[in-house]
């Protein structure tokens, strides 16, 4: 009975989902799920990628938390639409949520639309938004060894983002047999080391973006 | 229909922790719920913990993962009883889980059973597993405003462990200010600043939890 809860769930995500992807398609905007621990570095990516592509391409925000709006508030000072989707306790978003805040924004005007999802290496990873692409922020001071304990979300990532990793000096971290383990539980991931305080990496992040974006 | 659908799956898991709890008074085993995200270092305290009460307690430990089983052998080598529960995919423990696992466990011959659940700071929050007091650590990389977008895990917490304190000259984390904001939340909290690579303020928590088992 649980089992047959949870598939309705998800198969009634996934028709959500197929809207939505409707929706950014006839709007020609490129839609990324961005997921994470909490605190490996969500909102700080964001707003170090947003400073980078402007000029040249136009993004979009949503937040979401479980509650409070501090994240919303300060990627708003960077002067991007940006909603807050509060999900009052669930703990990811999905695409029913996410279709209720597409309305509140400018779609036609946005080009690349960032979701920034609850922090959680769990329930995330089992629900498409519509998304064209997942990413995975994966912190350093978390350890290397997050891929062998949090399978799914590593397996269903399409980039891989190391972040944090100016703080390498002072842990037990091996960015190569990170790199490898991800590499084994899925093949065609991509993989970027980066740091949202010195700046490392992230023009080659931001460069790869506008890559995909282009293909779309 | 979702409602009540949550709501049969808590209280059935209430009924379960009950029966957890009066098979570990009946033992007279003090349980520990241990939660945090991924890679707060909820395995390094488990077993810092059990170091400093070799010889003064006799400890057990139940390791709470999706998949793989790396804690739990990193923790057979202290030399203590530890079962693993492989949750396949849920990212909580519940009582179910403990139950079934506590089966393999000499109860009569713990004196303090730690369960480690698993890494996420939102779900495992809503089960009770029938434990004596809930920990919950918290480490310095995740930021300090963790507890306004965690509210619940903050406010369920007995004890808060602020880890990884040896890195605080490289963040931006005011340790007074994140204190104060989880009192703000919950008023009763006990928190202990802490550092498994230095072992910094460990011997503190060690004393107080030997303390509260006293008092049971």
């Amino acid at each position: 009975m649980e089992i047959k809860v949870v598939k309705d769930i998800l198969g009634a995500n996934e028709q959500i989902a197929r809207k939505n992807r409707q929706l950014f398609d006839s709007n020609r905007v490129f839609v990324v799920n961005v997921m994470a621990s909490p605190g490996a570095g969500k909102t700080s990516v964001i707003m170090e990628t947003i400073k980078r592509l402007k000029g040249k391409t136009r993004v979009g925000v949503v937040e979401g938390d479980i509650s409070s709006s501090l994240d919303a508030e300060a990627i708003s000072k960077e002067e991007v639409p940006v909603v807050q989707i509060n999900t009052g306790g669930e703990c990811h978003l999905d695409a029913n949520m996410t279709a209720t805040a597409l309305g509140d924004l400018p779609l036609k005007d946005i080009d690349l639309l960032l979701i920034e999802n609850v922090g959680n290496l769990v329930c995330p990873a089992e629900f498409s938004l519509g998304e064209d692409l997942r990413i995975l922020i994966s912190s350093t001071p978390e350890g290397d060894d997050k891929p062998f304990k949090y399978p799914l979300m590593f397996h269903e990532a399409d980039v891989v983002l190391i972040n944090k990793i100016d703080l390498l000096p002072y842990l037990k971290f091996d960015v190569d047999a990170f790199s490898k383990t991800i590499k084994g539980i899925n093949r065609k991931v991509e993989i970027f080391p980066v740091s949202c305080t010195t700046g490392q990496g992230i023009d080659e992040w931001v460069d790869w973006i506008l890559g995909r974006m282009g293909q779309k």
